[in-house]
């Protein structure tokens, strides 16, 4: 146990006293939207190309789009807060029960439920060096102190004898991971899960799971199958990556009923959009949009690896719709970053997270051509 | 201060640890949605009126139902995390900086990033003994102390006798306020205000002050003069009633830079879905939408105040879209709410707030001649 006072941070005397650990918080950096570059370049929006935020480059399934449109006029009532329906498809789809499941804005907000629920200033938290920055940004809302390994990939020996140290209250494994597109094999992941005490919750955050399955479908993490196994163990998945609709913010959280109990406690009502609900339950009905997407994913993946290969430049194999290039001491990724903006390409520059990197989601065919067209460009104007 | 423990409640050893004051908790109610009444009682939709969550009878602006339909293809992308273009439209509104707003899911998620970035177990908040439930609910979440008063109306004396003697880090104000629809006079406010030191945070809750600005515009709370005048103050609105916009899950924040950075910190990333931001943004181009529902639910209003006095039935006086009645002892409002349920009329039971009370949604003009019906009805049956 650390011995963080909790209390007060004074800004002055008779001044506005905000939480003391609030001081060390970063505020998590968005991708850039188009309108940004609209607005501070005047590039027209049609020559902007979105590859930062991993969004499906396809778009949403036009039935949801439809559903959504349709029932755009009741925008003015309150979603139903029990969420019955989308809970009913979700129960099917994963072959679980409705109470072991919980919705947020995002899985994002699944994210914000499980700190807020189990964290303190006397808690901590594990994680992979280099994973989602809202981990370490929720446990430090909540004063937790945040552990680290020391790897890019994750590696579960040395999430181990940190565990065995340090007996963190929560540890986050991202699979795939993001910002890099690894994997952890699942036989390596269940293993290391029988090590873990039951006061120990272990996130397994499968944002990108649905490709990942189509990938390698021996290392689809399967909730049913892990939270049968491991009581202590939630489940994360989204609608915002293969389902295409990072803009309604829904996500859920799969594990027993005693730990979705306890997350409804800090669940707000109404976290979910009417339309969001009705948008979502919509896409869990057209799979053949999700498969396409994925499908197309990949061809144009393996067109990504050829290029990068032919050009020389480092990356590290992913299992996602996104990939992320190494650059060498002789590129400055946030360099690189700026130059493609100014282009009217927007991808994730790595380097508040460590990496001398760039992350780039794969797009339409189109789009990766123009890619490959502005990034050799830039790449000759840096050397 | 308290010296309540900060820790982990053990539910069993060895077992999964959730802070300890999360066992307080009381969930909130929501009100019932029409889906709830289809799957239970099996009424037709088109047989049940909801005047349960005061939500617009009108629905919302059809210019703004239009621009969700129209964009309904874009919930692919993230929102514009920075806002940009609503908080324009804002601080434009109430002639106020950006960086004056902070925007959140409802005013709602509002109350939860203050909670967040300002409460602890050592913290103390006062609000009035009935009030909207999420102020207390928030509060618990960080393990505060929650103060209340002792009377149904807010009560500025009783007020400043508790803060006085207990000096609370947040003093909540609803005005109107929900779920009794009663006002603070301003120059009662103003006084108030005057006499509580800067390190004290008031948030002024105007989630109904449309409302009140039509009725009684001298008693209108206008956020430039408010935080001009104090620092320590935020005032919420939100789009979820005037402006028909409940399912979108839009509302803001105004208050000084200061304290809107802070409120930053503990806002997670695309807190607000792309169509909402669309629609709360068209809705500020159609203010006579919003004053067309205002002016017509006063008229109602007017026609139900005489229907409860013909019927000899208490009522509390309202400046918003609802009106909360007092039953007698003889009357419960519990059996009387779930006899309107089971006719199809969804209205709010104020039991769990300490009020023999129910509180009603002014419908539409055809809506509250059926509740006059089916109420007169229940009241025979009942008595």
């Amino acid at each position: 146990m650390t011995s963080k006072e909790v209390g007060f941070f004074n800004l002055e005397k008779s001044r506005m006293q905000f939480n003391k650990h609030l001081q060390e918080i970063n505020i998590y950096e968005a991708g850039k939207p188009i309108e940004l570059l609209v607005r501070s370049f005047g590039i027209a929006p049609e020559n902007i190309i979105k590859m930062a935020s991993n969004e499906n480059p396809f778009g949403l399934s036009p039935k949801v789009a439809k559903v959504i449109a349709e029932n755009s006029y009741k925008s003015y009532l309150y979603p139903d807060d029990s969420m019955f329906e989308l809970k009913d498809s979700l129960s099917k789809r994963f072959e679980i029960e409705p109470h072991q499941i919980i919705i947020g804005a995002g899985s994002d907000q699944v994210l914000e439920f499980i700190s807020k629920a189990i964290l303190n200033p006397q808690a901590k938290v594990l994680m992979n060096k280099i994973t989602f920055a809202m981990y370490s940004i929720y446990a430090k809302h909540q004063g937790a102190t945040v552990l680290t390994t020391n790897s890019t990939e994750h590696d579960l020996n040395q999430f181990l004898k940190i565990y065995q140290k340090e007996k963190p209250q929560i540890i986050y494994i991202c699979t795939p991971n993001n910002p890099t597109g690894d994997i952890v094999k699942k036989s390596d992941l269940f293993r290391f899960l029988e090590k873990i005490n039951s006061n120990t919750l272990v996130v397994i955050d499968g944002a990108y799971m649905e490709y990942l399955k189509f990938r390698s479908p021996e290392n689809e993490i399967i909730p049913k199958e892990l939270i049968e196994k491991f009581e202590n163990v939630i489940y994360l998945g989204t609608f915002s990556k293969a389902f295409g609709l990072g803009g309604l913010r829904v996500g859920y959280g799969i594990a027993s009923k005693e730990i979705i109990d306890n997350l409804n406690k800090v669940r707000p009502p109404f976290n979910i959009t009417t339309l969001s609900l009705l948008g979502a339950i919509e896409a869990l009905k057209d799979l053949e949009f999700v498969k396409h997407s994925i499908l197309v994913n990949f061809s144009e993946m393996a067109i990504f690896k050829k290029f990068l290969t032919k050009n020389k430049i480092k990356y590290i194999d992913s299992w996602t719709n996104f990939i992320t290039i190494l650059f060498e001491k002789n590129l400055n990724s946030s360099k690189v970053a700026d130059m493609l903006l100014r282009k009217g390409i927007i991808i994730r520059d790595l380097k508040n997270y460590g990496l001398n990197s760039i992350r780039i989601t794969i797009g339409k065919p189109e789009e990766n051509i123009r890619f490959f067209e502005i990034f050799e460009e830039v790449l000759t104007k840096i050397k």
